[in-house]
């Protein structure tokens, strides 16, 4: 509420004059009590002015039969790790019930600094869903990555009283944070008593305690309850990440329920969910069915799914629970067992209706963001010995494990066959030149090559393929349009996702991205990468020198164990 | 923690050097998660920055067999109340382990405005103790009170930035708050997102909606578990209070036990609790021992006495538990069914220690408050006819009822008798030489007079006797001295505290005043003030005309009920 407007509300509070909207008669769910009453909720102006049935609306609602709930909050995610605009993201989530998201555009920052930034910001103004900043920490994730941008704390000064600017970013990099590395206590100190996201896996014992010293409240790192236990009893608040990927919540509610744990100070959030999973199965609204199936009272998973996440961002006031002066974000379910959505409402108004139209100018320079050379043909000439390190795919992992082979080769150069793919990762954003090139094992593809803009964290190119001409050939072709996905067969491009927006994002339509992804994936398969290897995730995380064993980046093989490149 | 100190504590936390104490081997309340764990706690630079056993300290302190707790907080009091210097106060509630205060100067305020609030900040900068102030709200406590000075929202404006200031002290003009009278939105306006403190008994319905609209996020005048749960459904924050007159403990921690309701709501304060009281019964710990013995789990009450107080007002990252960051504020119990406390710990060191020392200089204008004309004989003339309102004195209790009655006299003027006393409240702040003269029946004082300036919210000077003659001296003894009570008896002065500090504290000591003050209470009831009358409480809340029925102020008597004086 904008407390202008309270002497206009108290009026209708007192009951002397009409709400706008009456939402009359349902089970509304009282996150603060944990009980479910039966009765009704005035709203003017967006927001709550009174609950009881002795209100009368100028718009009456009938929710007989119904329940009330607050609108959901996503306590952290990335909004454009889902290749459509953000705002596209959020028309899809909010018909979900999710009226609240906590986002990191870290993707955005990497490649575009602060614009990429602003632009998330912009996009999502207006869109029928509280969308709040935390500031990107760790850009680039590592000092050694060639990534767009390199965001410190000095450019994060500028967003520090925006009000949708809650706090400091997901902070990967716990050896700078544990450390007390001087950039980054700059950064910490900048945010200094506001919420600051963690991410540590399996982070525990004194670095724990060091992590938690800097100020971080929160991580959604917790594959396990042992885990989430550890960072609770040290005062974190959890976030279990159920995404399209990441699935923590099981074990973790699991264990809530089992050892009776207080819930207060335990959230949900999704981190990265693909569109077409939300489609299929919903979003925060899937977390609330999965704590149910796994024992929690219904109105527990709610209370995680709203307070709770309102609590750790300093949002209570504002959002999270029905009670008078918050904003009207409703989500009305048939009942709480299988909590189906039935209506949701932003600021009193059904989100229904609501259609994203493409924002961003199509001169932005944010639709330039291929700044790289041409790529020579010797480029890509991999020279090998007798033993060679080998990126090797484990399958449905992210990890990878690190081989070492002798590989196939010819003239002292690795030649690509059915078991040994050749990849390359080639630097987009500042004409360096670089370009970085290994051998994996396990993708399998034969016949042509497959490359992605989309590439963790810093997003340059990366392309995987058995024969160079192919491989050049989607490299070029990336480079032309901008950005994307394609795929490469017999010097003949197949297939193409444009994602023209920093290379991360399209905003032709969820709909037509989805069905030229679908069949670039079937192809792929069909050229040879196995079934349980998702070849453009996969693609996607191959460069990111944080995930275990070996990585690529446009420097060459990085050992993560060791924290060093190899040498050539 | 201030944050700068982070690289060196990191240090300490990574184990790379000691820490300066190691509180070793305890049982330590993890109020996160509820659980008793046996470990160790490092402390260094007042700040906790490790937990574990793995720790080493430069000091070690044994805490094996005992129970080690994070210091308890005082959700909300008054230390001008009690007639001793905040800092005495504080030092002996300390020691009952209560190392937090959210404290509402409104008593110093009505007398001295911003001065009796830079007083009190003042006063308690050094305690061993962490002292919060919120910004009395209602200051004068009606529009036509005769107090010192008027509080209001520009006035706030130079406290806002204070880091010692959290938000708006108990908000008791409901009026105004559900009406929106203009200068009390401009207050409401001014802390929008803050913390600002109810004071609503008994507010329901329509009128309680508006309220909540109004920001105000927590009440500590419930009297009963229904009270506080109408409240708590709207999202208030809920004090449960246990002071030395107002005692709502025992139903509403039933209530909650009864109903498991969540605890994470409702917390403890004192409101008003005497320094004898403190002494001989404890303080905020004496509220733990209390819901224990209501059946509610020890760490439950704990919690309530700990983190959640802390995060109604925002200040969890900094006290209410133990973890890395917080303030090493520390009780050391000796088990946790007697909650008995051993030790207490203020940002590491031992409070035990500790003595106040008067800081007041002996000129400040703060002890010279007694700004009154000298009153005629002829003022306390009280011209009565057949049917007269009379105050009734109503046993253990501060309301009052009103009687109408022929009240003796002679010549159409009062006079008193065993049953009927003489009241007057003379305007003690400006000078003005208004006097409000009363009849009260049920006090019975007889022989002499009893005086006090401690008289709320507006403290004049009020005086209760059976003869004008030592009603007179009464006033003129109090006026020289600078305020405080007195007791008169056939023209002698028997007893006197003098509170030369605002007329409502002396820095002469708790001892001192202690004794003086038993001496005259007793007096009292020697001169016929009954034995379930306490004297001095209730002469302190004649003169407040927001408690029903009939009050008395400088203007002359007031019907609380109708809201208006009685004309004579």
């Amino acid at each position: 509420m904008n407390f202008c407007d309270f002497p206009e509300l108290a009026k209708v509070a007192r009951g002397e004059s009409a709400a706008e909207i009456v939402f009359r008669g349902g089970n509304v769910v009282n996150v603060f009590t944990g009980e479910v009453i039966q009765t009704s909720v005035a709203v003017t102006n967006g927001t709550v002015v009174g609950i009881g049935d002795q209100y009368v609306g100028e718009t009456e609602i009938d929710l007989s039969g119904k329940y009330l709930c607050p609108g959901f909050l996503d306590g952290h995610l990335h909004l454009e790790s889902t290749m459509v605009t953000p705002a596209e993201l959020v028309e899809q989530a909010v018909q979900c019930g999710t009226t609240t998201y906590i986002v990191d555009p870290h993707e955005a920052a990497n490649v575009s600094g602060a614009a990429g930034i602003d632009y998330i910001l912009e996009e999502t103004d207006d869109v029928p869903a509280n969308v709040f900043v935390m500031m990107p920490s760790c850009v680039p994730s590592l000092p050694f990555e060639d990534n767009g941008c390199t965001f410190d704390a000095a450019e994060m000064q500028r967003y520090i009283d925006n009000p949708r600017v809650l706090g400091l970013g997901e902070v990967m990099d716990y050896v700078s944070t544990v450390g007390a590395a001087p950039a980054m206590v700059e950064k910490l100190a900048l945010f200094d008593g506001m919420p600051k996201d963690g991410h540590a896996p399996g982070l525990s014992g004194k670095e724990l305690n060091a992590y938690v010293l800097a100020g971080i409240t929160n991580d959604h790192e917790c594959s396990g309850f042992l885990e989430a236990m550890e960072k609770r009893r040290l005062g974190m608040h959890i976030h279990v990440r159920e995404g399209s990927a990441a699935r923590n919540l099981e074990p973790i509610v699991r264990g809530i329920v089992e050892t009776k744990q207080d819930i207060s100070g335990f959230s949900f959030c999704t981190d990265d969910k693909h569109i077409e999973d939300i489609h299929t199965e919903g979003h925060i609204d899937f977390c609330i069915r999965k704590a149910i199936a796994c024992g929690m009272k219904p109105v527990d998973a709610i209370r995680m799914a709203t307070i709770n996440t309102a609590r750790q961002y300093n949002l209570q006031h504002q959002v999270g629970a029905i009670a008078p002066g918050m904003q009207a974000d409703f989500v009305v379910l048939d009942d709480l067992e299988t909590v189906a959505v039935s209506k949701v409402f932003h600021k009193g108004v059904d989100v229904a209706d609501f259609h994203a139209q493409p924002k961003l100018p199509m001169d932005s320079p944010l639709r330039r963001t291929m700044h790289s050379l041409p790529v020579q043909p010797e480029q890509l000439q991999l020279p090998v010995g007798e033993s060679n390190d080998v990126i090797r795919v484990i399958p449905n992992e992210i990890v990878t494990g690190h081989d070492t082979v002798t590989l196939p080769q010819q003239d002292g150069l690795f030649v690509a066959n059915a078991e040994f793919s050749k990849i390359a990762v080639v630097e987009r954003h500042r004409n360096t030149g670089k370009v970085g090139v290994g051998a994996v094992a396990g993708f399998c593809i034969q016949g042509g090559a497959i490359a992605s803009t989309v590439a963790h964290d810093s997003h340059n190119l990366s392309v995987i393929g058995d024969n160079d001409a192919d491989m050049l050939l989607a490299i070029a072709h990336l480079r032309e349009i901008g950005g994307g996905y394609t795929l490469v067969e017999h010097g003949k491009i197949l297939s193409t996702v444009a994602l023209p927006i920093m290379g991360l994002m399209s905003d032709a339509g969820f709909e037509s991205v989805q069905k030229e992804l679908s069949k670039m994936i079937a192809k792929a398969h069909e050229m040879g990468v196995p079934q349980d290897v998702s070849p453009l995730t996969l693609l996607s995380f191959l460069a990111l020198p944080v995930i275990p064993a070996l990585r690529i980046t446009p420097r060459g093989l990085f050992d993560v164990e060791q924290m060093k490149f190899i040498q050539a």
